[in-house]
């Protein structure tokens, strides 16, 4: 049931309606690496540069199921950074600087031991990239890819042959229809399913995700935030990925019931993350706070 | 538990990306009945004139729980006729044309027998004349009301007056941001129960809906159809609250846990609706496939 991410350890600045934060960590791996640690031992695969600051260094060492064995330190280069401010409807946001840094060296590479992993997860990166990382786990049981419109419109062929050899992809809505020209999120979801991976989650931020699977459907809702209890969306998705894959691997499951629960607990991982910036509402939570937010979730959406 | 609705009943046509369809029956009373009437016996108060066809008299006489004492015919009126075109993604409509008719005149008479209903609903019309029907059901138990944009611009302190003497609100989600000024639906909800109902529904079409209740929360995806399987989205929201409403009304409850289960069948009365032009939807289902349907969704939307 061992679960690897390879994708961004990133220092982001951002701003949202309630307030401003300076270089936080932050990066596709870090939040789905924390999400997913809550529910079960996960493997990072990463690079971080020689700016790379302590505090961060203290923050991934509080997540005590996160083993940072492929986490490669590279003192002559710079971390992956991102600057982002959003509006005050909090979907829309304007990326304010991307400095590549590491992301545009030779990617990290994977420890022998990790080779064994059986659930992966390809965060958000060019897909020649995630190609060569997925080879990497010959014994993989479940491999999930994450992509941007970037890609879809830049690298479609590579990606549409990376398609062909995951279990799954993770998009959101706006991505979901750059891939298939459909507007529709079920109709997108079976036109990606087309494409070769076996199921594909489209998520649709505070309106809930669908799961389209070859053997089946399954919808759900956001866990319902006021405006103003939403401090910062960054990480949303990737946390929702985390929880989604950590239940997964945790109950050492891949059929569409247990794809369908990860959803629940994706969704709540997510809502503790847009409560504060950066990885601090991931870090203040724990097992008695998931376990009642999924309870008061379950009636919260109980179908009557 | 008798359950009231007053609304309009027209004539529409209507155009989507599937086909066309010219003076087919529609009107929120008409869509409201039809639906409710699987699940409870309903009275109607309403009025057409002297062109209503005969077919149309044919298509509510097939729907045998409702009852026509508190439909009007006027031979020298004109019945209300709207026409209107769906955008390829079907969540956008163009309104070709609107003939108001007896919609201009007096509003239909509350027949005496009615008097005693209990479960009202105001469907969409000027907010002086819903209050005016309101006042005529004084054993009225739960009273919802629908508006729409147009009131909330031109008639709003009639609208916010009449928010004061009802249980609860049914608006899209534009209209909850028309009447608010906040696009988050749960703060927008919480700012309309400022407004005197003690509970509101915001419908968001394919992304399901919420209900902020004085008492808590709900929140229910949409029934997940695939884009060919959305015929015409005419009549949808109408339908939602025939379900939710009939389902309270033929409970005879009317706390938080009724008005979710509640969601729950109105969510699966639009999924008919939508699945044919007009009323032949709701025409077309029966009780076991309604049961059928409710179990479906549940679970494709069960939380893990």
């Amino acid at each position: 049931m061992s679960l690897v991410v390879t994708g961004t350890i990133g220092i982001d600045s951002i701003e949202t309606p309630t307030g401003k934060v300076e270089s936080v960590m932050g990066g596709s791996c870090s939040y789905f690496a924390a999400a997913a640690s809550h529910l079960c031992p996960v493997r990072i695969v990463g690079a971080v540069g020689g700016d790379w600051p302590e505090a961060h260094k203290e923050v991934l060492e509080s997540f005590s199921n996160i083993d940072q064995g492929g986490l490669e330190h590279r003192a002559d280069s710079r971390t992956f950074a991102w600057g982002g401010k959003y509006m005050e409807n909090l979907s829309e946001r304007e990326t304010l600087f991307t400095e590549l840094g590491v992301l545009e060296e030779e990617p990290p590479p994977v420890p022998d031991a990790y080779a064994d992993s059986s659930f992966i997860f390809l965060a958000n990166t060019h897909p020649a990239v995630q190609l060569n990382m997925l080879e990497q786990f010959p014994n993989r049981r479940l491999a999930v890819v994450d992509t941007m419109n970037l890609w879809i419109d830049t690298a479609r062929d590579q990606l549409l042959d990376l398609f062909q050899k995951v279990d799954g992809v993770i998009v959101n809505d706006l991505e979901a229809t750059e891939l298939t020209g459909i507007t529709n999120a079920i109709s997108a979801g079976h036109a990606i399913l087309d494409m070769g991976p076996g199921f594909v989650v489209i998520k649709k931020g505070e309106h809930g995700a669908v799961l389209v699977h070859e053997d089946g459907l399954a919808v759900i809702p956001a866990y319902p935030a006021a405006h103003e209890q939403v401090v910062d969306p960054t990480g949303a998705g990737d946390s929702f990925a985390g929880g989604m894959m950590g239940h997964v691997a945790s109950i050492d499951q891949v059929d569409l019931p247990a794809l369908q629960q990860g959803l629940a607990w994706g969704t709540v991982m997510a809502s503790f993350t847009i409560e504060s910036f950066g990885l601090e509402g991931l870090q203040r939570t724990n097992e008695t706070m998931i376990t009642e937010r999924l309870e008061q979730f379950r009636c919260l959406a109980r179908i009557g």
